[in-house]
C-alpha cells in the first residue's frame, strides 16, 4: 500500500520530510533567470533547476511535493516542466506527492483523479503524463466529490491528502466556525477524511486518505491527531510560514510516525541565505534538507517521540 | 467592469446561459473517435469538436464554460486544446468563464490567479496561455486564498466565482452544516462572497466576485439570492443533473437578471437524443442551446421575472 511505501521510505532515511519542488522563475539563480528567451527555456530551466535540486536530495529525503500553481502559471510551457520534473523524481525513486487540490462534482472529480492517479487510455494507447503517487484534494463539495480518487486509489494504489486545516492565516475564517454541534468545520473534514479512508490502511496503522494539517497549527493538530489516530498528515508551512518543528511533534505518535513535513522556499532559495551563500544553489538545497531533517528528528526526540528504526515487515 | 460585460451580452441574447464546454472524448462522434492514433490526435479532435460547437452557438449564448478538468485529464494535449478552445471562444467574443475551482494559500494562490486572470512577463515576454474572462475559485481556504485573485480582478478587469453551494448531492455533509450562530456554512461563504466583492459592482448593482450556486438547490438559492442582493450566481447543474428552470428562477431579480445557468452535456450530446438524432452533433447543440434559451426565459417569464430588454448604458 502506497502509505506503508511512504513510511517505509520515512524510517528508512530517519527523515519526516518533503522537499517541496515549488519553482517559480525569481528562486533561480540570476544567470539561469537571464538566459531565458522564450516559452521553451523557460520550460528547461525550471525543469534543470529541479533536476539539479533532485540529485542532491533524493537519497536523504522519501518524497517531493510538487505544487502545480507554480507551473500552471507558465501555462503549457510550465505544465510540461511540471510533467518532467513528476518523471525525473520517480525515476529517483521518490514519493511524489502533487499539490493539486482539485475539487469538483463527481463525474468531473473523475477527470481530475484520473490525471493524477489514473491516467486514461484511448485506442489502446494510455495517457498519464501527471502519474502521481499522491494528490491533494479539497473536500468542501463532500463525498460524492471524493469517491472517485478513493476508486483510483483502491485500483492504483494511490494515495490522496484532503485538506482539514490549512497552514494560512485567514484559514480559521471558515475551517474554524464551531457548529452547532461543539465541532469545529476542520474536525467535521477530519471526521469524513477518517471515514474515507478506512480501507486503505496499512501496516503502520496509517491510511493512504491522509490529511494537510498545517504546521503553524499546533493546538489543531493536537485535537485531529487525537480524533483522527489513522489519518497520516501532509505537514505544510514549515520553515518560511512560520511552523516550529517543536509545534509540529504534536502531529506525531509516540513511534516518532503520523506525518510527513513539506518545506519549500527554505530549501529551495537557501543559497540565498547568509549561511549558505558560498554554495551552489543545488549543494545549499542538500544542507538545508539535511538541517530540516537534523531539527525535525531532534524536536520528535526531545517530544519522547523518537522514530522507529526498523521498518516493520509486510503484512 | 467585466460583469457589466457579462450582464450586457446576457440582455443583448436575451439569454441567461452558458455553454459548457466539458469535452470527454466519449462525446466525440464514433467517427471521430475511432480516428485517433496519439496524442496530437486527442489535442486536434477535442479542438475541433469545440470550434465546430462554438461555431454555432456564439451568436446566441454570451458565454462558454470551459471544465478544465476533462482536458486535464488528457495531460498536456489535453490542456493545448483547453488552451486553444479558450483563445476560440475569445475570438468568437463569447464571454469565457474557465471552471478550475483552484484554491490555495496567498503567495500560491497568486500563482493560480496569474495563471488564469494575469500572465506573466520573463524578460520581456509574456506568457498568458489560459486567459480568462473569470473563473471558479474553492473559499475553504479564506481571504488570504482569495485576495491575490482580487488583485488580478482589479488590475486586469476580470471576475472570479466562488464556491458557495455546490450542485452535487452531497455538497450537504459540509455546506449545509449549521454554526452555532445560526447560520450554515454556505450562507458564511455567501457572506464572505458580498464582502470581498464590495469594490467590484457595477452598473447592475452585481459584483465581478460571483458565487457558485447549484441549480440544484432552490431553496439555499432563495437564502443566498435574499442575502446577497449584489453577488452574481454562476448556476451549474441544469439539465442532466436535475436542475429545473422553474426553480433556477430563484437566483433571478425582478429584471431577470442575477445568474447565468450553465448546461454541458445536454448541449454536447444533444445529437446523442432521440430528438436530434437526425442532425449533426453541432447542429444538434445549436438546437439545444435555443431550446435552454427558450426554456430558462419562459420560467422568468412565469415567475414575474421577465428579463430587461435593453442594456444600461454605461455608468
Amino acid at each position: 500500500m502506497i502509505i506503508d511505501k511512504l513510511i517505509d521510505k520515512i524510517i528508512e532515511k530517519q527523515n519526516p520530510s518533503a522537499v517541496g519542488l515549488d519553482t517559480c522563475l525569481a528562486y533561480l539563480p540570476l544567470d539561469m533567470q537571464s538566459s531565458i528567451k522564450n516559452g521553451n527555456d523557460v520550460c528547461n530551466s525550471i525543469f534543470e533547476f529541479n533536476k539539479r535540486i533532485i540529485d542532491k536530495i533524493y537519497d536523504i529525503v522519501p518524497a517531493v511535493k510538487v505544487q502545480i500553481a507554480y507551473y500552471e502559471q507558465y501555462g503549457l510551457y510550465g505544465l510540461e516542466a511540471f510533467k518532467k520534473t513528476l518523471d525525473y523524481a520517480k525515476s529517483k525513486d521518490l514519493i511524489v506527492i502533487s499539490d493539486v487540490k482539485r475539487n469538483d462534482i463527481g463525474s468531473t472529480a473523475e477527470c481530475y483523479s484520473k490525471a493524477y492517479l489514473g491516467g486514461v487510455n484511448i485506442n489502446g494507447f494510455d495517457i498519464n503524463d501527471f502519474e502521481s503517487d499522491f494528490v491533494t484534494v479539497n473536500g468542501y463539495l463532500g463525498s460524492d466529490g471524493i469517491n472517485p480518487f478513493l476508486d483510483d486509489c483502491k485500483n492504483n494504489d494511490k494515495g490522496i491528502f484532503i485538506l482539514v486545516k490549512t497552514s494560512n492565516v485567514s484559514s480559521f475564517e471558515i475551517q474554524d466556525r464551531q457548529l452547532r454541534s461543539g465541532e469545529r468545520i476542520y474536525e467535521i473534514m477530519g471526521y469524513y477524511v477518517s471515514k474515507w479512508g478506512k480501507e486503505f490502511i496499512g501496516k503502520y496503522g496509517y491510511s493512504s486518505i491522509g490529511a494537510v494539517v498545517g504546521a503553524t497549527q499546533p493546538q489543531q493538530a493536537i485535537v485531529l491527531r487525537t480524533e483522527n489516530p489513522s489519518s497520516f498528515f501532509l505537514i505544510p508551512g514549515y520553515g518560511m510560514q512560520g511552523g516550529k518543528a517543536s509545534d509540529i511533534a504534536n502531529s506525531f505518535d509516540a513511534r516518532g510516525l503520523g506525518g510527513i513535513v513539506n518545506s519549500s522556499r527554505k530549501i529551495l532559495c537557501a543559497y540565498k541565505s547568509d549561511k549558505y551563500s558560498k554554495l551552489s544553489f543545488d549543494d545549499a538545497a542538500r544542507e538545508a534538507a539535511l538541517e530540516m531533517k537534523e531539527d525535525l528528528t531532534s524536536a520528535l526526540n526531545a517530544a519522547g517521540k523518537t522514530m522507529l528504526k526498523k521498518k516493520l515487515k509486510g503484512v
